[in-house]
């Protein structure tokens, strides 16, 4: 490579965005045919079944009525103090655990996320996630040069790898004295997964056992898609975090973008959890430091919605049932989509919540290609198919699993 | 340091805001003595001569009228395209340089900064600027272990300092191939000071001969109060960046802030001009990257504000007369205080727009200290005080300098 004005770590080529892309193709189909006639299964955001995006009221209504200045003004660099503590509880409901716990305010989830790799590891030091994964994970081990070792993710019995699991702690425990393990649950962005709570206590355990003296592990929660994750006993699981080892840290990745329809509007938190008071505190500190250093603050509104709606009991109300009427309408989507599934042998991976169901299959590209012959929509990847549920109506659903296995069939025959 | 579970690179401790502290300080004195008594020079954001935040009626109508699924909605990674064009044609207005020029969505002129020192420079490169600065800069330089450097920003005469500049650069020089020269012009924050186009042409020069084989040198025009500076030819100097040699790449950080009053919206761009298409291009797709690395993507809405009030010939009428209408209330306030300055005898830097005035004395904290027994709360920083005409009263910024005038006698006598 030759040598230029650009600085070698910082080379990178022009990052396709392939979802965009047949994002695209699906909304040109659209055009042509109608939006009847088109299944749209590539779009990662709750829709309608007119097609078009769901806002919550709720939020939308409280931001419009909100003063000019408000909107206008600048937050806390760390984020506004109302804010740090609402999404604490709004992030662990009824299930808080204990020890120090810090929030700090981010760009979305992807800023939380961001921070953890940045903070708590140095440069080739691992990133250990499961196989089907959220892409934006490697861009960032590339972007600040942190190692990504990716383990399968489910058994033969489609529970939780806690094999592969590890293998690859300890993998990256041999070579490097720090590590960060991504666990995207519950509901799982591709796949609806969610790791039980059983499962969950062996997880806890090998950390508890790998993290020796000199040994550091991080556990990051990405917990973007929690809010259609279940009633709220999915949150149980986060009371297993209290009192960890002090060279044990646990991360959480909150976002707003899915829980608030808030997806433009870049707003999330980092929370922090540790038994030592002096940990989470420097933490802390220095994702405050990371804040000023790429951000300085997030958008303000976000921030002052959510702490509006949550102190206000009748903004609250609205905005749970919405929230609940919404998540009722996205199951009942899933469950289409899954009986369906099994009435014409599609194998797809366990679904729990979430945005997506996943086809694991060989040949997805193919796959996704054919299916436009179908007029469905779909996003390939590397193990399989993402379905989004989140996009599509439940009659659409339940029809698609055919068409899809069609496909495969097709395609692997 | 003990080792623990934070990485060595990222510890840092609490980020102390000094202007929080004494903004703090002044809205307590607001409160026990009403505002009438008390002028707060320290916030960094248009006030009106009520004590209220200016939030342009042009930009919140529009925001208020618009779409909520537009507002909910996410925005492209490298942001969205009518947005990318507006704010080239916004920012450099008459005077677009000649070249290939991109630009990429960034949170704040903050991001934009961001990307620049992370792009253009490797770890232990120097950024050079003068020694009036915006501290977040050197923020960003910890946190990415870039070298810090400063320069004595003017002359005996109050004249931008070419020879000081030119040391900086020989000696970043000298010791690495990359440097970014930052210049926070026009209307520099916390001074006011414009560098002129005679001089803007002797650092080009400078640069241009500095600029040897296998050595990259980086523009940074921080625009940030660009509106605030004049009538339209304050942008004139963008022009000298047509064209420039290869192994110089001019960016500009542009920002939403203060131009749009939409501080909260975090919504700015980089800006890349380079003679060379690939140049330009891989650094737009470095910055790509790094859009998805550290925050996905920006605040749609303030993308959507931009480009909507640009197409509609009645919004942007009304925006460009609202903005007019606070460029002039700013410069009066300002004109009160370089008046008031000269008939005291109250040496200050020049100042040619933008949001703030400095006062160059020894002793800034024991002096901001005594002005707040005469109810004037002051922002002090290493070289001297920093007033903030766009926060205080016509009738206010009078009668200042005098008091200031005191308390610098009062400490130095």
């Amino acid at each position: 490579m030759e040598k230029n004005i650009l600085a070698d770590h910082a080379r990178w080529p022009n990052l396709e965005d392939s979802i965009f892309k047949v994002g695209g193709e699906a909304k040109k189909a659209i055009e042509e045919k109608g939006r009847e006639k088109i299944i749209n299964s590539t779009i990662g955001a709750l829709i309608d079944d007119d097609g078009k995006l769901i806002a919550f009221d709720s939020v939308y209504d409280t931001l419009k009525n909100m003063d000019k200045r408000s909107i206008a003004s600048y937050g806390a660099i760390e984020g506004d103090k109302d804010f740090l503590e609402g999404v604490i509880s709004k992030c662990f409901g009824n299930y808080r655990p204990e020890g120090f716990i810090r929030s700090i305010s981010t760009v979305g989830g992807t800023g939380a996320v961001r921070h953890v790799f940045w903070s708590l590891l140095g440069e080739g030091d691992y990133v250990i996630c499961p196989n089907w994964y959220w892409p934006a994970y490697m861009t960032m081990c590339e972007e600040f040069n942190r190692k990504f070792k990716t383990y399968e993710f489910l058994d033969k019995d489609f529970n939780f790898n806690i094999e592969a699991f590890k293998l690859a702690l300890d993998y990256a425990l041999d070579k490097r004295d720090r590590v960060v393990c991504v666990f995207n649950s519950p509901a799982n962005n591709p796949t609806g997964f969610t790791i039980d709570d059983s499962m969950w206590d062996k997880i806890i355990d090998i950390i508890k056992d790998r993290a020796k003296e000199g040994k550091y592990i991080t556990i990051l929660l990405d917990v973007a898609y929690i809010e259609f994750a279940g009633d709220g006993s999915q949150k149980k699981f986060f009371e297993k975090f209290s009192y960890l080892p002090e060279n044990i840290l646990t991360t959480v990745a909150y976002s707003m973008s899915k829980s608030y329809t808030a997806y433009g509007l870049r707003a999330g938190a980092c929370i922090i959890i540790s038994k030592k008071k002096e940990i989470a505190d420097s933490v802390f500190n220095s994702m405050k430091h990371s804040n000023r250093a790429t951000w300085s603050n997030i958008t303000h509104v976000a921030m002052t919605l959510l702490t509006e709606i949550e102190k206000d009991k009748e903004k609250s109300k609205s905005y749970k049932d919405e929230l609940e009427k919404y998540r009722i309408k996205l199951q009942k989507r899933a469950d289409a989509f899954m009986e369906a599934s099994k009435e014409v042998g599609l194998i797809t991976l366990p679904y729990f919540g979430g945005f997506f169901i996943s086809i694991p299959c060989d040949g997805s590209d193919e796959i996704a290609e054919k299916l436009k012959e179908n007029d469905i929509y779909i996003v390939a990847n590397k193990q399989g198919l993402r379905f989004a549920v989140c996009a599509v109506s439940e009659d659409k659903c339940r029809i698609s699993p055919k068409l899809i296995k069609n496909a495969i069939d097709f395609i692997n025959k």
